[in-house]
């Protein structure tokens, strides 16, 4: 349920400049009107990740696919989700008649590698939800360590080729018969960024497994600590269930989203605060909220 | 497309306080978020209208749907609207998963009269717009004249059932020999209220003949006059052609709606200037905004 103060579900991941687009995961009802507040511009929406069916997850999805065309979207998209998407998008765009400017594929995902380029890793897994619910990770490729330029002018070995082949991690011979060890003036590959965001579940194993030594976990907290037997009910988890998941998957930070809006201002200050208590560096997500993620 | 200025469309009429509810025309996303800021709620909905499968118009339907089912909405609910609106709601509740809490009926409608009872009624014509587009005319029953009591009280007769009998319109034989007719004591039927509210539509002859006499109309205009090409090319009108169809139809007032995001301040101050040069009751609706309809 959407409330005056919170809309439904949709998460963006911003992507490094280069790639110069976007992924979002969830698509709740008024997505592409939060996203006209917001710097993200739908033609620039590259892939699109959904974490099951429910209407505050999925509902803003033809009115976005719609206006991505409306503005001039080229760019094939991609739709990742359970099955049963392929029928949602196919009846809503036919029996509206709207027409697409670009291709979509909508791909129904199980378990597994959803996606790999050489850029990034898109993992998922199944959650407990009552209905087919996934969590996905996105994993960054490492990047090649840092070349020590200061070491090579040092030994008076100048700026060409052979920066380029050290830092490919080949070793170089030089023509008075050194050889250039890659690893002696490389360091080690600075590890890529993983971002993890869960769609609705109630406390299981998939979670830590899923989430294990990621940087950020966007997991939901639909209820404060002390409506445990409605979120149990419900299929759902409490603030204190995702810090608990938090800190036994080792993450870098948490963030909590999907809270119910039966709490008021005092109430989820309470909520935050629960969560804090077993995980310290929770953050409570707002609309249009956002968080850096730097590589380590 | 909705903008940060203005959502997409829907129309709610209020009716009589007697019945306790309202009835929607159109369903835009993010029709129940706008909803949560109004002194509607979705419980009181009783009948939905929709006038064409356009996006704009009707992706906010199963989100309202349930919603109102979430906030424990237990009346029935009926939806009218052009086929395939069945398979849409059919499609997406099943999809999402959607239990409502009521029961629901889809009216997949023609022209002509599509509901009526002691209160209303409610008839439908095809407007013109590339694909199929109703506008609905809501007209409600005339009520009863008012009984002259200062006449009967002058001509010493008491108040009792004569009353009663004389407001019904029947003539009424006093035991004194006198008969006493129904329509020297009591005045003509007060017409009822008619409102027309169109979808989407480039000018045609449909529209004015639905709008003859009605109080108010709530009419599309998508551009302003100097863009008529553009409103022809689209299935679309301009203000203009909406003031013009207002003045043909003889109504009391004019509300333009349906607005492209193209215009800002500046021009929407001219389109309305336009339309009033034309039609000078004429006003232009943004988000919130209502209008009262007395009975004349
Ligand atoms: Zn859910
Ligand atoms: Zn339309």
């Amino acid at each position: 349920m959407p409330s005056t103060r919170r809309n439904v579900t949709s998460v963006a991941i911003r992507l490094n400049q280069e790639r110069g687009s976007f992924w979002l995961v969830d698509c709740g009802e008024g997505t592409q009107q939060q996203m006209l507040s917001s710097p993200l511009k739908p033609r620039q929406l590259e892939k699109l990740f959904i974490t099951h069916l429910h209407g505050d997850h999925l509902f803003g999805l033809p009115g976005l696919l719609g206006s991505r065309a409306f503005q001039g979207g080229q760019t094939p998209l991609v739709i990742y989700g359970p099955k049963g998407l392929s029928e949602f998008v196919e009846t809503t765009l036919r029996v509206s008649d709207t027409h697409l400017t670009y291709d979509i594929e909508v791909c129904e995902i199980d378990e597994g590698i959803v996606f790999e380029d050489d850029q990034f890793v898109v993992s998922s897994r199944k959650l407990s939800h009552g209905v087919l619910s996934f969590g996905y990770r996105f994993e960054e490729s490492p990047s090649a360590g840092r070349l020590n330029t200061e070491k090579l002018a040092q030994e008076g070995i100048a700026e060409g080729p052979i920066y380029g082949q050290l830092k490919k991690g080949h070793d170089v011979a030089l023509p008075d018969g050194r050889v250039l060890s890659a690893e002696d003036y490389v360091s080690a590959p600075i590890p890529g960024r993983k971002i993890v965001i869960l769609g609705d579940t109630t406390p299981c194993e998939a979670v830590t497994q899923l989430a294990a030594g990621a940087d950020v976990l966007v997991h939901e907290a639909t209820y404060a600590a002390f409506d445990s037997d409605k979120a149990r009910a419900h299929h759902h988890s409490t603030a204190v269930d995702a810090a608990t998941a938090a800190r036994d998957a080792g993450v870098g930070a948490l963030i909590l989203t999907h809270v119910s809006a039966r709490y008021d201002e005092v109430g989820l200050a309470h909520l935050l605060d629960d969560a804090q208590t077993v995980f310290p560096n929770t953050f409570l997500a707002t609309d249009h909220w956002s968080i850096a993620v730097p590589r380590s």
